[in-house]
């Protein structure tokens, strides 16, 4: 039993008193409390790794900025690592993958990634469970599989990521091998984060945004609504950066949220997904403004997506230099919001 | 006079033979004979400043490439420079301003940029069409002012631009000075530009998706809209990319032509904007596939756009790894192509 369900209620689609609400990397680098526990590991990868500290961090903000929902504290990266293709994460570089994948001969080297390579994830889980005893549900998360394709093949974060793109025009069978690869360890790794405990989950589709409608529709929707059809036995969110093609045929994926960044629009995404639960979608640049500011902003938001089938959120995740105050701000606005009868 | 203006005719809204064709970034590192001229100067922005280099490659690719117009090689960076804000191109990283604009005071510190300090375009574009002699018409262009002063601010490129969206939501009287600032600018360059022979402009606004509809109508669309006012002498070309949101406030906005980047979806355009040519869009990275993908994509968008008011182009710039044999091939598709009556 979880003593504030209000986040599971209104995923849902249940009448909720109030608007939930939590933050995208809310666990994170805007939070003194969370660097002085960074620095305990030698590296980001340690870090994750390591489960005692992945679960210190993801409860920080439950107590620090009051969030209805813990998120555990991980990367979409550690699912090409557990597949046999490790990474590193360069200082103000981003992710780096050493070895990439380039034909079908890379992809059949690959394993199907199971729980023994990511125990450290799921033992995080039940730490966390232990420390919340009930009182906020904790979210599970994984990559979408074209976003996982888009660092395997590109082997770092890219403006454009052209090798991987091209790759889905120029070796599309290869493609699919391993998105149906990535797909299956997808589905075992969420399993294993909802049988340790994770109350709801999320796909993080960070690259959605780079593909067009048809390439979106053939490479990346196809293997979400495999993983939506698998997960039964939580609420699934599917947060697809920047694809605002998508919402018109999201209404057939058995997702239960839908995420939505900051240039969606509230009314036109819920006219076309009347029976989802929306999730966002807050700019989180006016975190930099002043209270005046933030109120003004999240009161439109609240106001333009209506009191049902809501959860709030930022539309991607918080910067590393907005100021934990204004955060906590935004949060206690939400919280406190009365919508018009 | 000029012999092929079959782009302009397009532009204007005329009835064409065929589809005008022509690439951005086209006079670039996808050519060897590029390459050979850049190496003649010490680094990118000399190059820029080299009124007869600048020229040279601007002709190149439309004796190699066979397009139906040059684009005057030149960089949207040099309105900041011009108004008294230098920069460098660092190799690998991009545009570096070592001085950026933060305060009312910093935006009173700037000029008026004038023809004076950007003779050198002006020069190249004078000796482009003399070379040219009425073969195929110049294209013009600057940078929108959004994005203009997204770089002034951030002080160099960015994934997420965080800085100069805060200073929107934080300084929104000083950011509004700024744009009136590179508007009076922008407007008085293009028509410089005109005056010295391009024959239709274009503006680019490489960062306007990372705006949301309403910051984009507020600080980005206003300026693009006094800027079109003003340019009454030949076609304007507006290129917004990702602003997924424009297309359906631009039947108000005196442009000409509309470019568009691969997300969008050719027939929901052109219903929305039944009065403006279109202008796209093709995905770069279908260039890195085979003959045979490069057809079957190009035909699929030639035939989404239809015959009429339309002028083929990339739905981005070329990436510097793309085969020029590949990008010659786009453009005989192009040329070759007939519709069904």
């Amino acid at each position: 039993m979880i003593k504030n369900d209000i986040l599971l209620r209104a995923a849902r689609g249940e009448t909720t008193e109030r608007t939930p609400v939590w933050m995208m990397r809310q666990a994170g680098r805007i939070l003194p409390e969370y660097r002085v526990v960074r620095a305990k590991a030698k590296n980001f990868v340690e870090f994750v790794k390591n489960s005692e500290l992945a679960a210190e961090v993801t409860i920080q903000p439950v107590n620090i900025l009051g969030v209805d929902a813990a998120i555990i504290f991980s990367d979409i990266l550690v699912i090409p690592e557990a597949m046999g293709l490790p990474y590193e994460m360069v200082e103000a570089r981003g992710p780096l993958f050493r070895t990439t994948v380039a034909t079908m001969a890379d992809v059949q080297k690959l394993n199907i990634a199971t729980e023994n390579e990511l125990s450290y994830v799921t033992d995080a889980i039940r730490l966390v469970k232990k420390e919340l005893d009930g009182s906020v549900p904790l979210i599970g998360f994984a990559g979408a599989p074209w976003t996982i394709l888009a660092y395997m093949v590109e082997g770092s974060g890219s403006k454009t990521f052209s090798k991987a793109k091209g790759f889905l025009y120029t070796q599309p069978l290869v493609a699919h091998a391993l998105l149906e690869k990535i797909t299956t360890s997808t589905i075992l790794y969420l399993k294993a984060q909802i049988a340790a405990g994770a109350d709801i989950v999320q796909l993080f589709d960070s690259w959605a945004g780079i593909l067009s409608g048809p390439m979106y529709f053939e490479f990346a929707l196809p293997y979400i609504d495999k993983i939506c059809e698998a997960i039964t036995e939580v609420p699934i969110t599917v947060f697809a950066k920047d694809a605002h093609y998508l919402p018109a045929q999201l209404q057939h994926i058995k997702c239960d949220v839908v995420g939505l960044d900051w240039t969606m629009h509230p009314q036109r995404v819920r006219d076309l997904l009347p029976h989802k639960t929306l999730q966002g979608n807050l700019d989180p640049c006016v975190l930099y403004g002043d209270e005046k500011t933030i109120i003004h902003h999240t009161h439109q938001m609240l106001q333009a997506f209506g009191s049902k089938r809501y959860i709030a959120n930022l539309g991607h995740g918080l910067y590393p230099d907005i100021d934990k105050e204004k955060a906590k701000l935004f949060v206690d606005i939400v919280k406190e919001y009365k919508h018009n009868a």
